[in-house]
Formats: structure tokens, C-alpha cells, sequence
């Protein structure tokens, strides 16, 4: 079975259903973009996806190929099932709002923060809080004394990655606006990506 | 003027109200304890102080003396004031739980989640979420790899961190429970804690 890829424009927000048992399939199109990933149980979306869950149930800091990724109450929600990238992934920062591109002098800038809020809705839905996203293919490397500096991403065009649902989930992605720094390529010009769900 | 110094038994947490400007002081009383911390806006309980935000803001894995911690509005709620021990803190770990504590073999086992509540209950308050705490004298270096270990927190009996409210905040520390791995010293015993609130 066949299903139809779909594009996540440039600075937007697409929510994606998943039944336990089948995946979705993430690809970066032009290479280079970072996607502000969550995850919600789609019977609670008081249970999401946990950066800081999932850190501490892999003591590693980024997931690897095979790992699960865990919710707020530890149970394994999404699985990271094939990485074609370098595997360079970020569980260390908030997704970028509006109070964010204000401090950096724009009043009115896209964020990935507003289209989690606006992805959830195209379904009827709301989500509790914030969650830290899973920053797929965001290059943000721990100096030696902890510094944290976002470089370009070394994730060429088409590289993908899939991820498998273990329960039912929402996926919500977000193509990063981000312009100001090199956080979607050196170029600073945020790009649309594509997914495709892969039945289980 | 001469406050109270308040012991925080191991094993429990306790809340505390800060006026904006002024500050508590927490005292390792033994040394190698670590303790769950988390703040809450006094007049809405759904602006917390963020991890994930705070390393953003920062650029740092880990804050330092005179360094914010921010909410999850991006605003300064904290001031670290001082700091006297060799300030290794973490910031990336969740608060222990019961299903973790399930997970290692134990049924019926304090942890700094359920303390959370308890302390804000005791004031009548309780959280919309359990956010991800800052571990105030957790060691749990980054490895080359991204691989996490707690290891045991280089901080002798009496070493102490201020911290000062920028705004009207609720903080709440958690004397971590954690007896399996050495997260609160080689003895693997959790120990008590103690705080001072200084006026502004």
C-alpha cells in the first residue's frame, strides 16, 4: 500500500495521526531543516513525548536508531525505527515563540511554539502545555564547558528518518522558522519538508 | 533581621513562598544531597521556571553564579545568586517517580515527583504540570558521546546556593529519595537538607 507524501511548507505546523504499529516517514526535502517534533497520546494528551524522560531512560542525551523515545510517564511512545541522516538530533531546547523573535526584534515571526498550538486544532484538539520538542536534525553540540551553540546541520537533502508509534499517537511537526540564526542551514532560510505514514 | 533556619527531612519537599527581591538560602546541611527545585510564578501556577528555556536563554547546559533562570515565558524568575559549592548542577534529568521507582524493583518509594505535590498541597496550590527540575547539585556529567551518568556530587557538608525571586515565586525543593545509583553520595543515602529565607 502506497500512501501520499505530504509537505509541511516552510514555517508551518502538521499534526499526523498514528495507530500504534505504523510509522511516519520524515523526510528533508531540500536538506538542512530543522523539525520541532512532539508526540501525544492520542487518548491523553496530558502524556506526551519527554525530552527529559526519554534522557534519563536512555542515559544518553540524543536518541540513536532503535531507541524508544518515552513519555512523561515513561513508557516508550514513539520508537526511532531508521535515520539515513548523521543522526544529529537536539532534546535540549525550547521550541522558538513569539516572546523569542520579539527579544531578537521582530514582532511578527512564524515560531514553532504557535504552530503546535495551530497543528493540534486542524484536528479539534488542545494540548495542556508546551512540551520540549524533540529537535529533529537540529545541531546544537554540548561544548566542554557546556556551552550551547546551534550550528548548521549536516543533513543533506533527502535524508529521512522514521519513526514508529508504540501506542497511538499524535505526531506534530514543525519546519523551524528560525532565520536569525544558522539553525536551518548557513543560507538562514527556513525550507519545506515532507512525510509520508508508513502503515504498520 | 534574623529568619528561621527550616530542615527539609530527606526524602520530602517543602514549598516556599519568595516576595520578589527577596531570596532563600539552601544549605547542603550534610553534604552530597541532591535537591529537586523548581519555581512557580505566585500568581499563576502555569508559569514555571523551564529547563529548557533556561538553556536557551543562557546558552549553557548549566547555570553559574549571576545567571537567570527562566520561566517557560522566557522571563528571569530566579537569580542565582551564590553559589559556594563547586557548581555542578543538573538540568537535564526528570524528577525520580513512582514508575521509575517501579521500574527498579520498588513498589512503595518516596520520590521528588509525589513531593511536588505534597509541598504545593500544602499551601492549598497544586501544579497544572510536573515540570523538569533543576537538580541543584546533581553530577551528572555529559560524556563525549551523550552518554549520562549521575555520579556522586562533589559538595561538602555546608556548602550552600542563594537564590533571589525576581518576581513573586513559589520554590519548591525535594530532598531526592534516590538510595539505588549514587546520586546523593558514594553512601547511597539520602540525607536532609536545609533552607533560610533572606528578606529582600
Amino acid at each position: 500500500m502506497t500512501t501520499t507524501v505530504i509537505e509541511v511548507p516552510a514555517r508551518t505546523g502538521k499534526a499526523v495521526e498514528l495507530r500504534a504499529g505504523s510509522a511516519v516517514k520524515l523526510i528533508n526535502t531540500r536538506g538542512s531543516q530543522v523539525v520541532d517534533t512532539w508526540g501525544f497520546n492520542r487518548a491523553d494528551l496530558s502524556e506526551h513525548m519527554s525530552m527529559e524522560h526519554t534522557r534519563v531512560m536512555l542515559g544518553r542525551v540524543n536518541p540513536r536508531v532503535a531507541d524508544n523515545l518515552f513519555s512523561n510517564r515513561r513508557r516508550p511512545m514513539l520508537t526511532l525505527a531508521e535515520d539515513t541522516s548523521p543522526g544529529v538530533h537536539d532534546t535540549l531546547r525550547a521550541a522558538c515563540d513569539p516572546v523569542r523573535y520579539k527579544m531578537l526584534g521582530f514582532d511578527q515571526h512564524a515560531s514553532c511554539a504557535e504552530n503546535l498550538v495551530a497543528a493540534l486544532a486542524a484536528l479539534g484538539l488542545s494540548a495542556p502545555h508546551s512540551p520540549c520538542p524533540l529537535n529533529m536534525f537540529e545541531n546544537c553540540p554540548v561544548g566542554a564547558d557546556g556551552a550551547l551553540v546551534v550550528v548548521p546541520p549536516p543533513v543533506k537533502a533527502g535524508d529521512y528518518v522514521v519513526l514508529r508509534a508504540v501506542i497511538d499517537t499524535i505526531v506534530v511537526f514543525s519546519t523551524c522558522p528560525m532565520d536569525v540564526f544558522p539553525t536551518n542551514g548557513a543560507d538562514k532560510t527556513p525550507k519545506p519538508v515532507a512525510y509520508q505514514v508508513l502503515p504498520g
